[in-house]
């Protein structure tokens, strides 16, 4: 069937497609980190687009147990296909990023293998790495508990030499013990990196790494001692492809080299010898959440694309403007809708931004690290915590808001998004819950404080902003002198490092008027909000200046600034309005101007909306929606879509067919015969 | 395994338990409506709690398709029930509710038998009705096309009525107008209740209902002409035992009488006979707004138990307050977890209260309407329109909130809280979109402002907030004498209504100005929720009032006043707090006094907060949660649950052995037969 609603689908996209100012392309390779970055990302998508086993419409119909398994098989066939191609390490992390899907060894290259290398001795990593990069096992990495998740310190699981044997023993006291939510455990992994308190002469050091075998690489039996398994299906069909899983040690006996020795060491005679540098660890950490910024902007891209170019080309209600017409609306010029949307396409944009800023900071940090130097860990780790903290919140809320904003057919699993939250929205709670790390950017700032009110020099960038409590009384606004000067980018960080200053100042304030830390949680996380919203506004900010000075992207230097602006205003009058009101860093009789300026930002970003949405450069493939295609066949797809449903096929019609007549023949059958004769 | 960590929290929730100053018995009393009401509760419980096929836990493995058959399974098991024991339909309800639980059916009696039974004739509804009790039809009803869910006036099915032979034909033009989403429909219905444009000598009449036959209720083959099937799987896992179903006709014949004619009529000569009265037909769309506003509070009140319990249970972290105590700080004292957790147990306990108010309403007006009388329609309709939008995005941001705050084990589907967010999460889209209902509500309230601008009698008890208006300029805030002043209900309500009509004010201003009402959608959105805000603080605070002065539930009153205090504060500190301030209504500077306010509510509520969430009176069975027992055995549940995962069987492991040794054993064995050699 075809019709002339469904030609103008496709027009319609076309149409949004070609308002955008900007060249697309120019914008794509800009997000991308330039054209290495873009050719190498075509270059294996061309690839793996080819393979039906990576489509990911569909494992809509396959119930866990079918996707898990064909998750394996993804992983298996990933290998393959990086080694048909002789692809190195980053190529075969390209490939996975494209592939975006959670498999029993995601975490093996992610955390196990990652982690051998960081804290492994030479030798160790010689050994366990290189064993690790062939296959030959397959590992994971088992910190969290049963009872413990955020709180290390606390975890119950023992690692006790045996002198006599020069073994560890490693052992889960009770249930409360057991390791839990295990990626790559539940069904998989050969070894487990495990973290144990480790105990020598009845004396406990803390928790350190070991190496534990849990199933025989040979026979892939269940190594003695140990109880392992899935932990189950996890909240909204999210991580369904990955096992996580659990463990239960009883007095496993591990060889004493299996302790990650890098930094701690363990001798055969039972003496402990402490890291030089207790920090030197941080690193990684550090690194899943930069990771997990990087992955907020896009997913919410993913999102924000989807949702845009559906309610391009979805239209509701007569059109007021043109109430003769056979057309309805396009949801898109809906104001409710542009609200909602476009300040979610300009956070992806102002995520993604500031994510290569993060990355960049995080290198240095690296190459510091390994000269022994953590003078930039204190900063590095605020920015990283409160950037995660608030990257994840606004990404996850943001991808709902995007299904929401699609109507009822972003209900359907095939709109895309459900799998887009469920996936990204545990990441709220894991590398530290979002109300911890808060905490943690609270003290640094607290400390930061305390070094302007001592006169000294702030040693922060992020932080230099506290400066700001030095100039007028704490209730002063800042002037707006006009509506148009919210678009000076110096009056908007001026706006924004006021509020977060004064936040900061206030909860110090409070402590020192005897209030506890721990009642104090929601301030902290308020500062972190804030803390957060200035650096990426800043790097947004900044990013969009370098544009305007750099040769190869000037064509793209206006709309990101416009994507700033609407970032910024779209902070101010939304989600962030209390704290700039409370903070008296905006009055309320000034709001108006925040407003009429917001709306004309929406404004300036609504011709270039499906320009923006296409430069992220997903493939229909990446994306698997039917609503958010790039040709705008929504509703085609997704008939196409529905009818591979095996309910809708002979057997299932069949099997539904007697449950129904079970129910509908209960009764003598005169009734049914006469209601069936119309 | 059994230890003291374990036994530590059975005793941690018991002693919670004790801490409630209330009975907790008179508390269920008044939730549920009486003391005969929780007898027939009881009572249906006792036997529906036997039946293991209702036990929802068991279906966490299963695939959707697993889960829709043994949704098929309790709708049989449910008649075979209420037939056993001689149940009226008011018990077959109570008992559908118990059950909680989307099935194939639930429409049949939900809109189909409704919608016959309240736009049929005589003797349609003997015809029709009697047979659908009987079960002798299964049906559903088909609004929603797959380009049309809003805008039900642009629905492009149609039925042309052919005189020569008395029928009706039913025809879907193109693609587009295949019925989409509708529960029932995919693999079970017989008949449909169809929405068509009438069509008469090739003029349209706008949309009317008809019954039309989809499948042969002899034998369950699909009508000839008929395409139908199931739309597939939704988001997040929801809706999962629902058949949404899709429908496309093709030139389907039905007898002139299959047209519901209790209203309009087409005579056989083809004459269109328009109703009495177009407003007749509202009634039906008020109680199912009324009814989605029940349950979200009930729907919230369950998250709000299980997230409260588990919080009690779970501790992490050293308590700075007892830093030498072997024992770690529980979860729920810490602040973060009490702003989050409480402020979402009072709005439960609000929107029950309420809801009870808004039924009463709703019975009211049915009452009238019997009569031909439309006189409390507007305002039945404005009001379950704001409590609609208001109540389904809070309950489903709440439940969600609960999720993350009962950190990583949330992402459990043993949670619980998935499933409840799943299903619940599409009642903002369904109904009408929170967004259309909004400018509905700002409409209503405009029309009301006229009245008091013109010096009129406000005709409408929830709209008398607009007569503040006339006190004092717009830019007065609300004078808070002191801090314990924000306590006073008298206060309360002028703070809600002030900051309410101002809002309305605001819109009429731009509205006179010459904006657009199209751009003017987010104003409509922040009146609806201040209008809500403003109808459900008023019952709350009216009940606990009344609370007081009854002789039966005297005990009660205290913490339902501070429910309705925490409601209120929370609101004004929270969600809230921005349009307080824009508009004037509270001064920056004052909400200091807000914050300490809201500290002293939460601490009030802390000591109940075990003995509130009892007080639902849900059974473990009906929580379908391990993390939120009764008995506070949550880490037992949960390892109890997850020791049935298939993926853990025998089988399970072979399959999974066979996939991960393929990856292992893809290189010549000397690497792997080494790793094993530990």
């Amino acid at each position: 069937m075809t019709n002339p609603h469904l030609q103008q689908m496709v027009q319609d996209l076309e149409n949004a497609r070609r308002k955008a100012s900007f060249p697309v392309a120019d914008m794509t390779r800009f997000l991308r980190g330039g054209a290495e970055a873009v050719e190498n990302l075509e270059k294996v998508r061309a690839v793996i687009e080819k393979e039906p086993l990576f489509n990911k419409l569909n494992m809509i119909f396959m119930s866990r147990q079918e996707q898990l398994a064909h998750a394996v098989r993804v992983a298996e066939r990933l290998i393959e296909i990086a080694e048909e191609h002789g692809w190195s390490e980053e190529e075969f992390a390209i490939m996975a990023d494209l592939n975006d899907m959670l498999n029993p060894l995601s975490l093996h290259y992610g955390a196990f293998m990652a982690v051998i290398k960081a804290q492994g001795t030479d030798q160790q990593i010689e050994k366990w790495y290189m064993a690790a990069k062939r296959h030959a096992i397959v590992g994971c990495y088992a910190q969290t508990e049963l009872a413990h998740g955020s709180n290390v310190a606390g975890l119950n699981t023992t690692a006790t030499l045996d002198t006599k044997t020069d073994e560890f023993v490693i052992h889960s006291p009770d249930l409360t013990a057991a390791k839990w939510w295990i990626g790559g455990l539940g069904t998989t992994a050969t070894h487990a990196v495990v973290q144990a308190q480790l105990i020598i002469s009845g004396k406990s050091y803390g928790p350190h790494l070991f190496i534990v075998p849990v199933r025989s690489p040979v026979d892939h039996k269940v190594i003695d001692g140990v109880q392992v398994g899935d932990i189950g299906p996890k909240a909204y069909g999210g991580f369904s492809t990955m096992d996580n899983g659990y463990a239960i040690f009883d007095h496993v006996r591990i060889p004493r080299e299996n302790m990650l020795m890098r930094f701690s060491k363990v001798t055969k005679d039972g003496q402990y010898i402490a890291p030089v540098h207790a920090k030197l660890s941080y690193g990684s950490m550090v690194k899943l959440r930069v990771g997990i910024v990087i992955d907020a902007g896009w997913t919410l891209a993913k999102a924000a694309a989807i949702a845009t170019r559906y309610s391009t080309v979805r239209r509701q209600f007569t059109d007021p403007a043109d109430p003769s017409s056979e057309l309805e609306r396009q949801v898109i010029t809906y104001s409710s809708v542009q609200h909602r949307l476009f300040p979610l396409l300009s956070t992806a944009y102002a995520l993604i931004i500031s994510s290569h800023d993060l990355n960049a900071q995080f290198n240095d940090f690296q190459k510091q690290l390994a000269q022994e130097d953590t003078h930039l860990l204190p900063e590095i780790h605020a920015t990283s915590c409160a950037l995660k903290s608030w990257s994840t919140r606004r990404s996850t809320d943001g991808i709902e808001e995007c299904r929401k904003a699609m109507g009822g057919h972003g209900f359907s699993a095939f709109s895309g998004l459900s799998q887009l939250f469920a996936d990204f929205v545990p990441s709220n709670t894991y590398e530290g819950d979002n109300y911890v790390l808060a905490q943690q950017v609270a003290r640094f700032l607290l400390k930061q404080l305390q070094n302007v009110t001592q006169g000294k020099r702030i040693t922060s960038v992020t932080a230099e902003y506290l400066e700001l409590l030095k100039l007028g009384s704490p209730d002063t606004p800042v002037a707006i002198p006009s509506e148009k000067d919210l678009l000076d980018p110096d009056l908007q960080l001026k706006l924004f490092g006021t509020r977060a200053a004064r936040l900061v100042a206030g909860l110090a304030r409070k402590l020192q008027a005897g209030r506890a830390w721990v009642d104090l949680n929601m301030d902290c996380w308020e500062i972190n909000l804030a803390h957060a919203e200035y650096i990426i506004l800043r790097q947004t900010i900044s990013a969009a200046k370098n544009l305007q000075r750099s040769s190869e992207y000037t064509a793209i230097a206006k709309p990101v600034q416009k994507i700033a602006n609407l970032f910024c205003l779209s902070l101010l009058r939304q989600s962030s309005l209390a704290s700039f009101l409370v903070t008296s860093t905006i009055l309320p009789k000034d709001v108006h101007l925040v407003d009429n300026q917001f709306v004309v930002a929406l404004a300036e970003v609504s011709d270039e909306a499906v320009g923006l949405t296409d430069a992220f450069g997903f493939s229909d493939y990446q994306l698997a929606t039917v609503l958010g295609q790039k040709d705008g066949r929504a509703y085609e797809a997704f008939w196409t879509a529905v009818q591979s449903n095996p309910i809708n096929s002979q057997d299932g019609r069949e099997q539904f067919g007697i449950l129904a007549k079970r129910i509908l023949h209960r009764r003598d059958n005169k009734d049914y015969i006469r209601m069936a004769k119309l």
